[in-house]
């Protein structure tokens, strides 16, 4: 299966040269390659489940019906989505034992209408709370770069990151709060899509913030995102048209976006503007200060942590010591905050989604690197609680700000072949999603690195 | 004015036998009447603009331009909207000072547009906390209803509510967060509209409760109301045709809405369902099991609390001794709701109203009583805080549930002419308000009583 993106699976399987019933037992043996990832990159594989839904797709499609365009493709599913009997631990130990869902999640319920073949439930953050890629119970899938160094997958989207980089599924659903999908996305030469939050229903999604969290796709290219991204959002399963370069207008903010970017950032950067500016777009560097405001709307993720213990108190009560305890630390954050404070920060955010709005107006996309580090090694990461902590504040710094002001964006890698993964995010104002994956297949044709 | 329907006034303005001159004269009058109760009902009165707006109205409509049906009416508004050069203070005193709005409110703005002339700026309860209608700082005015015991006018809507039961404005217009607009309607024989929240937009009104404000409508009729709700949500100004009876069918919830009603509200609404039943409506009274969810929702007003102490606390910090003490005693309990309890609460009633759309659905509307009471004495709601809070829970107890299914409803009165006014309230789930407003008409025709 290798790096086939989608749009080309779905070309071959029409023309019949290749089936489902393959696609499958490529991912499964990347699955389970005893060199490879897998073991940490899935918290359960459904192999017989997944040979028989493709043998059927198969049979189906010599009959001529065809779900969708990703009919019998093989996707991974994160450990937060609700499929009907299993239980969804979020990466977690402490919920083992706790009931089966009863139902789909309405993402899985999509996919499966779709004709999606769900190979496996992939690793997580534990309950996708930071965007390292880190989880002590189930292992930490190494990225997909410089793997005899060991470097973070990224998170929260750990497994979903490296099963797609990987070959062990053509394409990801994974969540994203704060850049639990880009950042992935980004370490992993790989394109992530968060959804303007309302865009894709969360009913069954195991919740981290109910006013952050989103759910959406990582995969090869623009137009497999598109097409995940269609098939969630329940809307005819099509890749938009990419528009000329000439003509579209890229705004890109000076401020907070570009603050202490890493060399390879900076330069990869840099070089992509360069090249859609040579490719005729116009690219306009502006203060847009009003992202000044941006560590202002969920300071010390005070909105996350308030949710997010509602929800996890009363399991925090009798299983505390289950949690990964840099985890438990951040949602224990949340009981001592108060409602009054939280309810102004909520309104400090409606007038930050509201001045992003007008500020944004007039461009085709905003652009900014998606993380200013490369993946670091994962030993630097674990070397104490302040290098934990700090990585992580720099990776979500960016990605977050795009939840921050209910917005969407894309993650589409702009290094050069060969180098470390860089991501350009590509983002818009809410309910853009269609205008931005559009412009970012434009972008990406020319930013992203030949793929091997 | 007297109690002209705005349909009615409409009718004779355009036949030229009225002029919008008349009517500010007669609205001035009747607010400056030693006798009545203009001094309490309104903060400010707009004689000399009112004047000016009339006579231009008068002007435009001889050259044929006529802006909407409600051109050249005089309309009140609760002090809480927002109006270019004037300080909103929400009934207080502790806001006396402030700076002015630098912009109308959109409530405001729509209402000029359409040649509403504004009539002055009416009173309510302290920072519209509270359902029975005492100031202690501006005065209450007296319910229409056995003026000589003195009652109370309902609330927060209480200057709204007399300004229109007294001929001082033709309409009101005024907030609802948990029955502001249907109790002053249903305790004095108007008729109250509560929109859907999003329906009317709340820019530039002093908020109480975020997540359940909404702005409204009290006037002499349904027709009069979708009047200017349709001006206040920005559609075409025209009231919906009222559908017969025969073939609608309404829900009579057993459970919650019916408990401990006082036997003239028992009689008026059991009689109004009669007169509905014979006139071809379906009644089916069930229990909607639901309900008995509502007094978990907002538990002791904590949602409220939370969103209004949020916004109260720097006014509080230096001003508390000039507050009402006791709207100061039911903002600050939100001082002490942590985040976390708030936000399972705001789960709650998303499952709430989840459970709510399911289980009125099938149905034209559901029907309740507004208020389980008639208007009690002023002087029995404030014999002591024992009497205020739990008179006032009683006033809440019914229309605040429609605030939590983020509902619209009603309130029509049923009383027989002569006795004390009773509401019935036609209540239906979100975004139903179009249809909420045309049944409402119909059932209006054979439960009010007839106007003298």
């Amino acid at each position: 299966m290798g790096k086939l993106s989608m749009v080309e699976m779905s070309h071959r399987l029409a023309a019949g040269s290749l089936s489902s019933r393959q696609l499958v037992e490529e991912a499964l043996a990347a699955i389970g390659d005893p060199q490879g990832e897998g073991a940490r990159a899935f918290m359960t594989v459904y192999a017989e489940q997944a040979r028989a839904v493709a043998a059927e797709i198969d049979a189906q499609r010599r009959k001529g019906v065809i779900a969708s365009p990703i009919a019998g493709i093989p996707i991974s599913i994160k450990d937060l989505f609700d499929e009907a009997g299993q239980t969804t631990l979020g990466g977690s130990t402490v919920l083992v034992g706790q009931p089966a869902a009863l139902r789909d999640s309405v993402v899985v319920a999509r996919l499966r209408k779709a004709g999606a073949v769900i190979i496996g439930r992939t690793n997580t953050v534990e309950f996708a709370y930071t965007g390292l890629g880190i989880n002590p119970h189930y292992g930490t899938p190494k990225n997909v770069y410089d793997r005899a160094t060991g470097r973070i997958p990224g998170g929260s989207t750990s497994g979903g990151g490296i099963s797609v980089a990987d070959g062990m599924a053509a394409g990801a659903i994974g969540t994203d709060t704060g850049g639990s999908l880009r950042i992935p996305a980004a370490l992993n030469g790989l394109v992530g899509f968060k959804p303007t939050q309302r865009r894709v229903p969360l009913d069954g999604v195991m919740p981290l913030s109910t006013s952050l969290d989103s759910a959406g796709p990582i995969a090869w290219s623009v137009a497999d995102c598109a097409l995940l991204d269609a098939v969630l959002a329940a809307e005819t399963v099509r890749a938009p048209d990419a528009p000329p370069l000439r003509g579209l207008r890229f705004a890109v903010p000076k401020t907070f976006f570009q603050n202490d970017l890493s060399e390879p950032v900076a330069r990869a950067f840099s070089s992509a503007l360069e090249r859609l500016s040579a490719a005729g777009a116009t690219i306009v560097e502006l203060p847009m200060a009003e992202f000044a405001q941006a560590p202002n709307i969920n300071p010390r993720g005070m909105i996350t942590a308030s949710e997010a213990y509602a929800w996890h108190r009363k399991y925090i009560k009798d299983g505390a010591d289950k949690y990964d305890p840099r985890v438990l630390a951040r949602i224990k954050t949340g009981e001592a905050i108060s409602a009054p404070d939280y309810v102004q920060l909520l309104a400090l955010r409606r007038d930050f989604i509201r001045s992003i709005n007008q500020a944004a107006a007039g461009y085709d996309a905003m652009l900014m690197p998606t993380t200013p580090d490369i993946a670091p090694p994962i030993a630097d990461v674990l070397k104490d609680d302040e290098s934990y902590y700090r990585i992580n504040g720099r990776m979500l710094r960016n990605p977050s700000v795009v939840n921050l002001f209910d917005g969407c964006a894309l993650s589409v890698p702009c290094h050069q072949a060969g180098d470390a993964p860089v991501g350009l995010m590509i983002a818009g104002i809410q309910n853009t999603d269609h205008r931005i994956l559009a412009v970012g297949r434009s972008i990406e044709a020319v930013v992203a690195p030949r793929r091997s």
